[in-house]
């Protein structure tokens, strides 16, 4: 795709949606694109300077400058590109993907800040375009893992992997069956990732690596085939556990849930907890939230981000 | 279904395919049965004590006695059942799964033993008929891990794991793609079971095991539905490379062949090599055979063990 320094009046508007990752025992592999959906309209202004409207979640917190996240981010997708940057920004989010919940709120950023990026220095027909193969090696760059990312960019469920830097993350999309509804619950209090991945231990059993491999085969085969198996199919030995104490009222939701016969796990690094739960049970799962948590019934997108043209260039 | 001491001049032949296990990432948990069959008279005798005749792989070198691993399953099956041991036996076997490589030859031996003596001690329409879950989780527990015995009985690509010592082992059957062909490469020289496991390490680095899941995961949809993800979806970290002292030709064997695009890993604790690659890439897999080594292309059978009722018990 040819690209060159987005020009003033330029305006697209991305539309990302959120995501669920360390799907039980695929911890860094396995996303699941969630129904809940950021929405970010990018201008290029011929007045110098970054300005940012949000509203809806997170809207108090994050910064109106250049330090915002999906900024920072076309900035380093422009420099990965060797596109230069405009002198003049106008973002305008509406969010709805709650922050520090594990439903994967940066990676969302992230990857609208990747598209928003090639989307507006698109020339010509590219305007508005974006490569999803690009968007996703340089998403798990950024945020340290692909899990998040990749199920935001391609939607569905998703398993990604790396073997040669050079080559990058690459991703598959793993068959849902149509039985599986995602229930996610979200408390109200945050949890930051760095915060829930520092109680890790750096090693674990030999068997317990076995035995997370075996369920991960498994959950790979049950989400598309066999969600009789999703109960088995998404116990995990490798992170949930170690980080209990972060999450005591998540992990009793996930017993609780798991006891029941429903397959729970948390979201991504805590403390929301997403259910895959078959049609006719999803009220049933949906009671067992406690008191004060949202619970949402999101779907799956079967596409991830997109992208629509407000306004083409003027030659 | 019901059954009784057998009868004296009852017969039934029972074969059963050999498997390759530990499937890359698969440690203890994914199997693959190959059609390399060993056969096995049993008749009930007037004339008590157990007769053994063996021709084929390993006849040399196994008891002829109530000591032989498919007479002891056999006691140990009618122990389970709570049905009397007849006074007499005569096994005629003929083996064609070598010993001591790595292709499941004692899974072969127990999952024939309890199968036989299951059929054996059939009442009336019962006799010749096994209970396959039943065979599965006490071959299972005679052989410590599920994936050889699984595969022998299954046929194709197994997926077994255990969460309840009393529901004991489940087992489901992963899609194996149209164009994926296993071709085996077995040495001459034997390795034991207990010899190669001895130097696993009893912990792993997270990144690993979460790694190692990923691609277990990989595998499990590869396997059936991506072959081109073959070569990433049978990397290890596990098992192999602690082990690679211990079957040095074999792990050099491996690497030759990955480098080469074709996916291959150690087939259970060695030393064969189990490779899968696509139809049209057969004979240059097999090219790669070390002089001295049998190359084997044995097809994955769709279905496992199976019984044929040579002589009724009379009433």
């Amino acid at each position: 795709m040819s690209r060159s320094v987005p020009r003033p009046g330029a305006s697209i508007t991305v539309e990302t949606p959120a995501s669920s990752a360390n799907l039980g025992p695929g911890f860094d592999s396995v996303g699941l694109a969630l129904g809940v959906w950021d929405r970010c309209t990018v201008t290029v202004t011929e007045e110098p300077g970054v300005r940012v409207d949000v509203e809806g979640e997170g809207a108090q917190g994050v910064p109106r400058d250049g330090s915002h996240l999906v900024v920072r981010t076309m900035h380093r997708t422009w420099q990965a590109l060797g596109v230069p940057a405009p002198t003049g920004l106008h973002l305008s989010s509406v969010n709805t993907v709650p922050h520090g919940r594990g439903m994967g709120s940066s990676a969302t950023a992230i990857v609208t800040g990747i598209v928003a990026a090639q989307a507006i220095s698109g020339e010509g027909d590219s305007f508005g375009l974006f490569d999803p193969r690009f968007t996703n090696d340089l998403a798990a760059r950024l945020e340290g893992h692909p899990d998040n990312a990749s199920a935001s960019i391609f939607g569905g469920a998703t398993l990604s992997w790396s073997d040669d830097p050079e080559v990058g993350t690459t991703t598959v999309r793993l068959a849902i069956h149509e039985d599986v509804v995602a229930v996610v619950f979200a408390p109200e209090e945050q949890l930051s990732t760095a915060k829930a991945r520092s109680v890790l231990p750096a090693h674990v059993r030999l068997a317990d690596a076995a035995a997370n491999s075996g369920r991960a085969a498994l959950l790979a085969h049950a989400l598309g085939h066999a969600p009789e198996h999703l109960v088995a199919a998404t116990r995990d030995w490798l992170h949930q556990e170690p980080r209990r104490p972060s999450y005591a009222a998540s992990m009793a939701l996930v017993d609780d849930l798991r006891r029941a016969g429903l397959a729970a796990a948390i979201s991504g690094a805590g403390p929301s907890v997403l259910a895959l739960v078959p049609a006719e049970r999803v009220d049933e799962a949906r009671a067992h939230g406690p008191r004060g948590w949202r619970v949402l019934t999101p779907g799956i997108p079967d596409a991830g981000v997109r992208v629509t043209v407000e306004t083409r260039p003027t030659d």
